[in-house]
């Protein structure tokens, strides 16, 4: 958490390196802490033997709620040596839909490599660094399959579907395709390759809880040519399960069963 | 759309003025239009005889890519003098649990009646004005129900559940209780009394594209007084209630009913 100068070390609550680490102080000394939105309560189960199962929805705030919960529900476990990987669905920009993209850097729809957060009504602003050793391993994986296209690049993660992804086709709209396009050129140009909703949060939070994490997305549509996905339901439940079938591979080939 | 220089008039497509109208010319001229969260289309659903069940989550995108669909499905279907309510919950700042705050003004973190968003990389603001009638028609709605405490406030709604509304149980937190509560204390004095996740985009597109819209979210906790929400579930399910009788009751009393 650079910009608000907190220091890691001091937060770490005296755990061992590879345990996760919450960024906050306060919750070692709670004498319950309840996940509100997972149901659990650190009084009414253990942490440590059971997990919960949970619906969340799309998007930066969705996703932020989950890692919240996640993140503390893994610091309660004291779980050790985690690995996250968010796996889902994207717009391409100049690939083919069904195209695999590996996170290099989550950058905002200004292109940055950051994540800006109101904190108490002031803006903080924190890096969106994803670990690279993690891209060249799932990389490796995609080579191994040889089933689909594989790419590593930017990924532009947006608060919105339609205008904030410059798309024409939403219940708002006050720009042209020209100045689209102009926008999702400029983006291929700053090495983007698609565009998500919530690898931003993602990549900020889990870097400063100290969690390796990867964003692996597959590619709906290729948003040089259109705003509609309109391949058949087939064809997209079978994309769909690309990033699955890459990060179970990824999962498979670290317990030395692939 | 003040900030965009975008003039509704030109975007109404000749509709007469009670229609529900887009801000966006292209839709119109869309031999197809694919509502994709819905999964819906124009050219292979009647949009005049049906509605789609639809399962959305939590926070600004979220009920951004909902209303951008929603508000094309009422322009498709030609609606006519819609109103739309958000009913929900929400953390209260200085009121008993349980008391329904109906939104005068939807305000960001840093207490401004505004919505900002990036459209094409470049930051756009949007004023989140609600319709002042009817937040006088539902304090009469709960004055004649007389069941639950009910006030006229301001929301302020946040991108984040925690850092975001300066909770200190986040995995995240880098400021003390008394920074939170400076900070709450603040939100008091500019007149908010509640705050929660989807208030402000909701009332700037319902404004964008000519909605009467309001905003009605019971608060399941005082936030002054604490961080977690801790009522029993029988409670909880109680107060979520209350946002759906007030909204009921003013349904049954417009269609003369009550």
């Amino acid at each position: 958490m650079a910009s608000t100068g907190a220091n890691h070390k001091d937060l770490e609550n005296h755990h061992s390196d590879d345990l996760v680490r919450l960024c906050n102080p306060n919750v070692a000394q709670m004498k319950e802490d309840v996940l509100y939105h997972f149901s659990l309560s650190t009084s009414t189960h253990d942490f440590q033997a059971m997990f919960g199962d949970v619906k969340h929805g799309m998007g930066i705030p969705s996703i932020a709620i989950m890692l919240h919960e996640l993140i503390k529900l893994l610091y309660h476990a004291r779980c050790t040596d985690v690995t996250i990987i968010r796996i889902g669905t994207s717009g391409g920009i100049g690939l083919a839909p069904g195209s695999v993209v590996i996170t290099q850097q989550a950058v905002d729809a200004a292109f940055r490599p950051e994540f800006e957060q109101m904190v108490l009504g002031k803006r903080v602003v924190r890096s969106t660094d994803l670990d690279e050793q993690l891209v060249v391993e799932l990389l490796q994986c995609s080579k191994d399959l040889n089933e689909f296209p594989t790419i590593v690049g930017n990924t532009m993660c947006t608060l919105d579907f339609y205008e904030g992804q410059g798309r024409l086709d939403g219940a708002l709209c006050s720009y042209t395709e020209k100045d689209k396009q102009d926008y999702l050129q400029a983006a291929y140009a700053a090495g983007i390759r698609n565009i998500e909703m919530e690898s931003s949060v993602f990549a900020a939070m889990c870097s400063a809880c100290g969690l390796r994490a990867a964003v692996v997305c597959v590619t709906l549509l290729d948003r040089l040519k259109g705003d509609q996905i309109s391949s058949p339901h087939e064809v997209l439940i079978e994309y769909q399960q690309r990033p699955q079938r890459l990060v179970g591979y990824f999962i498979k080939k670290h317990l030395g069963v692939a």
